[in-house]
């Protein structure tokens, strides 16, 4: 059978534990793999483990037992983040994002991948230590991020829709009041998106009063399933009064200036 | 300041990469981070191209001059993707998946980021040796899968709305006839969406007669920009008369059997 030299499995190892976050990976996968002792693979995962925390990248644990192995957490160093939600809020302070009707131009930053990935990271990180399901988001402008921050969590997406459609089969549909505007609306979800008893977070990309969440969480009731928390890219703060109350945020948005300059700031929580 | 063994460096370089996929990273960038020479940084991208081409998951390339460095392109090996394409034909047999009306229940497997991962790497294959600018897909069902070929091919996503949103400011729509319904629709896409000039590949979950692929070569050229390929997950082969005729699919699809089984097989092209 094929060798490997230490230098090479430790790339692959890498490269696989980023292919699979949150899973865990039995030591016996790479064993045979590189056709290597159990002692030789966990000689590479420390070589891993000791890059990843002086580079603040993440973390991998190991878990003990028979169901045990080793699993790789997201991360992000707190210097990384900060220059990233830094760039971010100067990229949000372009005047030509002041659209008619003083609406923030969002599509080019919510369809980037690059931003969507880390803010995918940064989100994801608030969540990695619970017990998520799934990842809930309403169609479309946060279908990236929520997408990003499943897979980086290692849990399915599920996506509410503001119609019905047939290819979904049954749907469970609910009304809700927009916080903002008041206005009556609808989301619907396929009858089979959500197992009884799922412990689920809901991912957008704005946040104003909430109204969104808030008919999220009576939509999950539907499902006798619960919202852990909620995760947004920016929180419209000129909005004070909230229908929800634990979410996190990344960006705070505090409308525009007289020279038609968005005002946004990263969110404390975000170092 | 700080050394980094070669291990070490070895495990970074190729999450870096993995990070940055078809990004051009000048060696300056490594041997900053690991305060090592260059020749140092070029023997541990030996190592990691060699172990790349080992398990065929993807390459480095070297670009020569000015503005060289290297770049990571994503790739899957020929078992892994026989035996992934395989395992979703096996799922997709499942009789469960026969919902009323005949229609095959896809959500599960859209939303899926273990298997969205995978078929986004087989999809941006197809296109990873052409200058690709937008990946551009409509809502809702193949924007997970989109949005994976966007950041795999490290350009820009451009999601097409079926109705005009008051955020998205100026908007350019057409009417297109869909190939299978032949019934009237409508899809629109913010004018700051797309550069003028620009090369796009579209990405749909699946394929009937094409109408909505010929609706968005359309649309494109309104924004001067042109469609350099097409690829789906799932192409109903059912309908042979395509509007569209240059497309890549993963999976077949010829409808339903006597035992309510979908009749499913992979697309020839993918080995």
């Amino acid at each position: 059978m094929e060798k490997y030299s230490r230098n090479q499995r430790v790339s692959a190892i890498t490269k696989i534990l980023m292919e699979n976050p949150n899973k865990i990976i039995n030591l016996i996968y790479f064993t045979e793999l590189f056709n290597a002792a159990k002692s030789t693979i966990s000689e590479d995962l420390v070589v891993i483990k000791d890059i990843m925390n002086r580079l603040h990248t993440g973390r991998v644990e190991t878990i003990t037992g028979a169901a045990g192995g080793i699993r790789y957490i997201y991360g992000i160093s707190d210097e990384d983040s900060k220059k990233f939600v830094e760039g971010l809020c100067e990229n949000l302070r372009k005047s030509e994002r002041i659209i008619p009707g003083n609406f923030l131009y969002l599509i080019d930053i919510m369809y980037n991948p690059e931003i969507i990935y880390k803010s995918g990271i940064i989100l994801a990180s608030a969540f990695s230590n619970k017990h998520v399901d799934y990842v809930v988001t309403v169609e479309t402008k946060g279908i990236p991020l929520a997408y990003e921050v499943a897979r980086i969590l290692g849990v399915k997406l599920v996506i509410v829709r503001r119609d019905n459609k047939v290819t979904e089969g049954p749907t469970v549909s609910i009304n809700y009041i927009s916080g903002s505007t008041k206005r009556i609306q609808t989301m619907s979800l396929s009858k089979k998106a959500i197992k009884k008893g799922s412990k689920c977070i809901f991912i957008d990309d704005f946040m104003k009063a909430g109204g969104t969440g808030l008919g999220i969480i009576n939509l999950l009731k539907e499902f006798e399933s619960t919202i852990l928390g909620i995760g947004v890219l920016i929180d419209d703060v000129s909005i004070c009064e909230k229908l929800v109350d634990k979410y996190v945020s990344i960006i705070q948005y505090k409308g525009v200036d007289e020279n038609q300059v968005a005002i946004v700031s990263s969110t404390k929580m975000i170092k």
